[in-house]
C-alpha cells in the first residue's frame, strides 16, 4: 500500500504553490525565505525545496520528506527548517499544513518581543479566526524563541513550550518570521492571515503619539 | 406577487462580490471576516453568508433574509452580524447598501478612540464625499461602540445612537472595523473609501513629531 | 478652422483615463476626488467630468471646456476646481497637462505644513525628476494655500504666489491634495511622481526617533 | 570574434525589462530613476538608457557601453552613474549584475545614516540571503556615502572604501538610493530584495515608542 497517491502529491503541491504566490504578492516571502508544507498522508509530508523563490513555486520545487525530515525519493534538498514543520505534524495528528513566512510585521514584532518571549493579543474580534476562539474578549498569548541555526536546539525549546501550552496556533522565531498551522491548508491560511493583521496593529499602536 | 425577481438577486450578488474582491485586493477583509448587504424588494435582503473568503465570493456565498435577520429559503447560516445590517435597513428607508469591512486603520482607529466613544473628522475636503456635506468647513463625530458577542445588546447602544444623530453615515466598532451605508452600493462605497481615506489621515497624523 | 480635431480629443482622453487607472491603482484618488486636464488646440482644455470614478474613466468621462472653465457643446457639469486648471493653462503657455490628485501624503503634507504656508524639499537626487533642476543640491519651496470652497478667492491667491515665484511646478491646497503640471502628460505625470515620492520622505523623517 | 553575440545582449535586455517592471510595481523606481546593468562578454555591459521610465523597458532602452562608460554603437546617452556600475565590473570579475533603485525606504535610511556614513544590520535570519553569510549571528556595515554629480569624486570615495572592504553587497548614496550587486540578475536582485525588506525593518524599529 504506498503512502500517498501521484495525485494527493500533486493536489498539495499545486496548494502549496499558490500559497507561495499570494504570500509573494503581498511582500511576506523576502529573498528566498519561508517554507510551506501540507501532510500527506500518514507519514508523509509535502514541503518546499530550500532556496526556490517562493512566489514561483511549480510542483518541482516541492518535494516529499518523511516525519524525521528526510527526503523521501529524491536529491533535492530540504530546508533546515523542515524539522520544525515536522516537530508540529508529529505532535499534532490534526495538523494539516504548516506555514513558515518572513513578513516584516512578523519579523519585526519578533525583534521586539524577543526580550520578554511573548506578545499578548487581547480585545480583538479577528481572535475569532483562529480555531477555538468564540470571542473577542479573550487572550492569545504568542511566543517569542531566540533564534538559532541549530535546528534541534530550537526545537527542544518549542517541545518544551508545546508541552506547557498544547493550544497554540503558531510561533515566532527572534528576526526570522512566524511559523503558524492548521487542520488543512485553508485553516492555515487564516491563522497566517489573522496573525499577520494583528501583528500590524500591535506594531501601529505603538508609533503614535499617546 | 414575488418579493424580488431572480434577476434582481443575481445583480445584487455580483455587486456584493465585486465588492468582495476590491475590499480584499485592499486588504479590508482579513481572515475571513467582514459582511455586505443590499436591500432586495421591499422586505428582504441579500447578504453574505458567515465565514466565506470574502475576495472569492460566488453568487453562492449571497443568501436571502428578511429584515429580521432570518434566512429565507435556504439552510445557510447568516453572519450574527446580519442583525447589524437589518437595523439600518429598518430604520432608514432610503439605504440600499450597508458594508462591514475589517481594515487595519478601521480596527486601529477604533481602538484608539473607544475611550472617548468617538472621533471628529474636520477640515478634510473629502468630507464632501459623504452624502449631505458640501463643504470641507464641516465635522463629522464618527461614533466607536464596544464590542460585544450580544448583537441585540449592541444593536441597543446603536438605535439609541441614531435616534439622536439621525444624519450618520456609519459607526466603529471597538476592535472590530467599520459599518457603513448609503442609498446604493455605489454610494456606500464611496462612503466606505471616504472613511478608510480620513481614518489613515487620523492615524497617520499621530506618528508625527510635533 | 476647428479649435480641435476629434482625434486629438480621443487621444487626450485616453492619455487622461490611463492616468486616470494609474493614480487610482496606487490610492491617490479616493472617493471620485481628483481631475486631470489637457490643454487642446489654442484656446480649449480637455477636462475629467465631475464626480466620476477617476480609476473607471471613459471618453464619456471626458468634457472639453473654454479657458474661462465653461463647458463646451455639452451639458456635463466641469469640476468647481477645473477654474484652476485653466488659471495655469492661461498663466503658462507651455504647459500641456495639468493633474490634481488627492493621495495620503500629499493631504498629510498639506494639513502639516498649512500653518506655514510652505514645505522645503532640498537634498534629494529626485529634485532632478523636475525640469530645470539639474542637482540634488537644491531647494525646491512647495506652496500650501488654505483651502475655500470659493474657486475665485483661491485662483487670486494663487495668482499672487506664480506673480513672485514664475518657475513653480505645483502647490498643495490644506485638507485637499497638491496640483501640479507639465510640459505634457509625461512631464506632468514625472512631476506628480516625484512630489508624491518626496512628499513622503518628509513625512516618513517625521516619524522617526531622533 | 565579437565581444558578445545578439541573442547574448537580446537575453540581457530581457532580464533587465523585467527587472525593471517588477520594480517598479513595487514603487523602486520613481520618476524615471534608477538604472541597471548586466556584463555582456568580457569587456561590454548592457545598461539602461538614460531617462526612461524603468517600468516600461523594452530592449530599445537598453544600451551597449564598455567599462570605462562609453556608448558603444549607439547614439543613446548613458545615465552618468554608468561609471559606478563599471567601477563594479572593472574591480569584480565575479559580478555580472549591478542594480541601482530608488525606493522610500533606500532613501530614507540614506539620509538618517548618511551623517555617520554607514549603519549596521545583525540578528536577521535574512542576512543568509547575502552571499556568503551562514548565520542571523553576524554584522553587517552598510556604507553611505554623500551625493555628488560628480561621478568621478563619488567612485574615488567607493574605491577607497572597496579597497578597504573588499566583501561588500552594496552601498547607498545619501538621498539617492541604493547600489547592489551579484554573480547573475538572480542573486542581484536577491540581494536587493534582502537589502529593501532589512532597510525597512531598521526605519520601522525607529519609528516605535520605546
Amino acid at each position: 500500500m504506498p503512502e500517498f497517491t501521484a495525485s494527493q502529491f500533486a493536489a498539495c503541491a499545486a496548494a502549496i504553490a499558490q500559497a507561495g504566490r499570494d504570500f509573494s504578492d503581498r511582500g511576506w516571502t523576502p529573498a528566498t525565505s519561508s517554507n510551506f508544507s501540507m501532510r500527506l498522508g500518514r507519514s508523509r509530508i509535502a514541503v518546499t525545496v530550500s532556496g526556490r523563490d517562493k512566489g514561483k513555486l511549480t510542483a518541482a520545487d516541492v518535494m516529499v520528506c518523511d516525519l524525521a525530515g528526510n527526503a523521501v525519493d529524491t536529491d533535492a534538498r530540504p530546508s533546515a527548517e523542515t524539522l520544525l514543520h515536522c516537530q508540529i505534524y508529529r505532535r499534532c495528528p490534526d495538523v494539516g499544513a504548516v506555514l513558515h513566512t518572513h513578513s516584516l510585521a512578523q519579523t519585526l514584532a519578533s525583534r521586539i518581543f524577543a526580550p520578554t518571549g511573548q506578545l499578548t493579543l487581547a480585545g480583538y474580534e479577528l481572535l475569532k479566526a483562529f480555531a477555538g476562539y468564540t470571542t473577542h474578549d479573550a487572550q492569545m498569548q504568542l511566543k517569542v524563541f531566540p533564534n538559532s541555526q541549530d535546528m534541534h536546539e530550537l526545537a527542544r525549546l518549542i517541545d518544551v513550550y508545546l508541552d506547557e501550552q498544547p493550544i497554540a496556533h503558531g510561533y515566532l522565531i527572534d528576526g526570522h518570521g512566524i511559523y503558524t498551522w492548521g487542520k488543512d491548508m485553508l485553516e492555515a491560511r487564516r491563522h497566517l492571515d489573522a496573525f499577520e493583521f494583528l501583528l500590524n496593529c500591535e506594531l501601529e499602536l505603538r508609533k503614535m503619539q499617546r
